[in-house]
Order: structure tokens, then C-alpha cells, then sequence
């Protein structure tokens, strides 16, 4: 209990409930909301109410959207023979703030974790496998952690889609541009050696699509 | 613009004007309570909107209460005969976290300052004057910041009770416990070599009143 006034800690106690708001970051948000005229608090919460209320995932890509399909599904300028598969919207986000990706989106809404008890029917892969298997998809690019959970999704994805007619690649691997190479991880850099790429094939391939 | 979704950006923005959050923090919190179901943003923005609807200034104090008298003022085991005084709410907050303190507080609501046109009458001293000459009260604690603005509003209200029957005492100041001495700025250490106390008398005295 940090004021002994009910409501005070509970408005602290909803302001924690948020990643990396302690309890003292969110003391400091309440007292200023406090400070602030009431019609802040009324902005606020509107504003939130209406994100919550308006904001649902696209049918085609699972991209958070107001309207049925999302911006980037129904914008004419991206590719559609382009499918990026994603595990979160998040992910997507991280994509577009390169700002060359130019194809459309797929969004899992995880990763298959036996451990965690998840799933393909808990992902949105079905209605992947249907996306890629439209004579319009030319290639899926699998964009997930590389993790076990990361490479055993991209697999079952993979092989699923054995027989169909759709190119399957994967995001590459390796030391990060501008990293040290004396910090970068030994897993990373014995596979980044045996995974090594021709020079003049790098050089020549165009990464912005 | 971060996802050109309007809702969402509108989301970012209201998060992004609270203090020590920025777009990119902003946005993971839209994100988390998106990914919540929609009964954690109807509790939160309840929450919010009673907070700012019940809460107000104590009648006595300035601290903040649902009540008419704040759980300080009305707590019959803190002196009435001290009085600490403080800029702001978050001060009486942070002495509070001390649980040393067993008097009652009067919060100003800011110090006086002339360059930022504040003065006296902007602030709760008329009423704080009033409550130093009532005889139930004995000692003034002045806990301001040791700054200009905050030594001119204690010798404000000082020179206001010069002939008043009550005592005016100030914080110390000096270096912090634990502190090391060699990263002590020059001002507070030689103030606190001026203003320096008989070893005896200290450790005989009982900060915890």
C-alpha cells in the first residue's frame, strides 16, 4: 500500500499490470494524471476505450485493423506472390520500420511449443496453408525466431506444404551488421561459418524487394 | 506514424504523454492491451476514470483523499502540534515511505517563484498561516527543496509568523547518509562543513519523533 487511499492504489495496481511499469513508475503516472485537469483522464480513457472496442485482426493476415483487411493487405503496391510469416504483430511492426519489406504479411499468433501445450491447431496455419496454396503465392518467407520453437514451426509449415506449389525460404542467420564479431555468441558464429555465402552472388542479389 | 492504423497511433499518443514514456514504450503498452481481453481495458479505464472522478485535495492538508480530511489528518496517533510543510504531494509521499514521521503535513502546491510569476497567493500559505497560528500548532517543519525558490518561500513564511507563537525549523541539509564524500558537489560540502553539528549532541538527539 503506497497511500492508503483505495483508489490511488488501485489506479497504481492497473498501471503495474502494464510490461515495465513498476510500481514507482506508476505511482508517478497517477500523480500526474491527478495534476492534469479532469478532461485528461476522460481523453485517455476514451481514447483506449475506442482502441479496444475498434481495433480487431485483419481476416486475411491477422495485422491489427479497424477495417475488415488491413492497410497493407488491401494497398496495392505490395505484393501479394509475397508472403512474410511472422509470429506476432510485434514482428511485423520490427518489419515495416525497415521499411523495404514489400510483400504482405501472415501472422501466426505464436509458435508451436509442445512443452507449452501449443499446437498447430492453436495458430493461425491452416489459413496460412490455404493463403499459400492460391495459385497468386509464389513464396512464403518464414520470419520467426530462431529458436527450437521458431525452426520446428517453420518445418510442420514446410512440410505441409511439400507438394504445393510455393517457395518456401527462410529470413538468413548470422552475425548482426555493425556487431562485433569477438561478442557475437558461438552458435551464431560456427553456423554463420559453415552457412558462409558466396561473395559475388551477395553482392550482386538485390535485398530490398 | 508507427502503424497506420489511426486508433492505434491515437492510443500511442495518449500513452506517450505521460512523464518517462516514449513512442516506442507507448506502443508496447497499446500492443499488451490489445493482445488482453477486452474486460482488462473496460477495468483499467474504469479504474482510471474513478481515480480522477473521487480524488481531491484533503480540506486540511492538501494531500490527496476520497474523503473530506485525509487518512493523515484524520489519524488521531499524528501530532497535530507539528506541521510539515512540502511543495508537493509526491514530497509528503516520499517522507511518508520513510515511516519516521508522526506529525500532520500541509502541502503548498509549489514554491514561490517570481520568474515563473508564482507568488504567495498562488499557493496554499494563507491557509497554512492559519493553521501555524491556531494554538494547538507548535512546530513548522520546513521540508522544501534547497533551492532559491524553496528559501524564499520558508523565509516568506517565516517573516509572515515572525510574532506568531511557533516554532520554525528547517531539514537538515548536508551530505547524503551513505554518500561518498568525494562525489559530494562543492556547495553542500562546504555548507556542510559551516553548518556543522556537535557529534554528542547528535547522537544524543532522537531523529525519530
Amino acid at each position: 500500500m503506497i497511500s492508503e487511499t483505495s483508489l490511488i492504489d488501485d489506479a497504481v495496481g492497473a498501471f503495474s499490470t502494464l510490461p515495465g511499469i513498476g510500481k514507482k513508475s506508476a505511482l508517478r503516472l497517477v500523480l500526474h494524471m491527478l495534476e492534469q485537469p479532469p478532461e485528461y483522464t476522460d481523453n485517455f480513457t476514451q481514447t483506449l476505450a475506442d482502441l479496444r472496442a475498434k481495433i480487431h485482426p485483419c481476416k486475411r493476415c491477422g495485422n491489427y485493423t479497424e477495417l475488415e483487411i488491413c492497410h497493407i493487405c488491401s494497398n496495392l503496391h505490395r505484393s501479394e506472390k509475397l508472403i512474410c510469416v511472422v509470429e506476432s504483430i510485434r514482428d511485423l511492426l520490427a518489419i515495416e520500420q525497415t521499411g523495404h519489406y514489400r510483400g504482405t504479411y501472415h501472422v501466426l499468433g505464436g509458435l508451436i511449443s509442445p512443452l507449452e501445450g501449443r499446437g498447430p491447431g492453436d495458430l493461425r496455419i491452416a489459413h496460412l496453408l490455404d493463403r499459400a496454396r492460391t495459385p497468386e503465392t509464389e513464396e512464403l518467407v518464414m520470419a520467426l525466431s530462431p529458436t527450437i520453437e521458431g525452426d520446428a514451426t517453420t518445418y510442420y509449415i514446410a512440410k505441409q506444404l511439400s507438394g504445393a506449389d510455393v517457395k518456401i525460404t527462410q529470413i538468413s542467420r548470422g552475425v548482426s551488421f555493425g556487431g562485433e564479431l569477438e561478442y557475437t555468441d558461438e552458435l551464431t558464429l560456427s553456423r554463420s561459418i559453415e552457412g558462409r555465402i558466396s561473395y559475388t552472388a551477395y553482392h550482386q542479389s538485390t535485398p530490398d524487394r
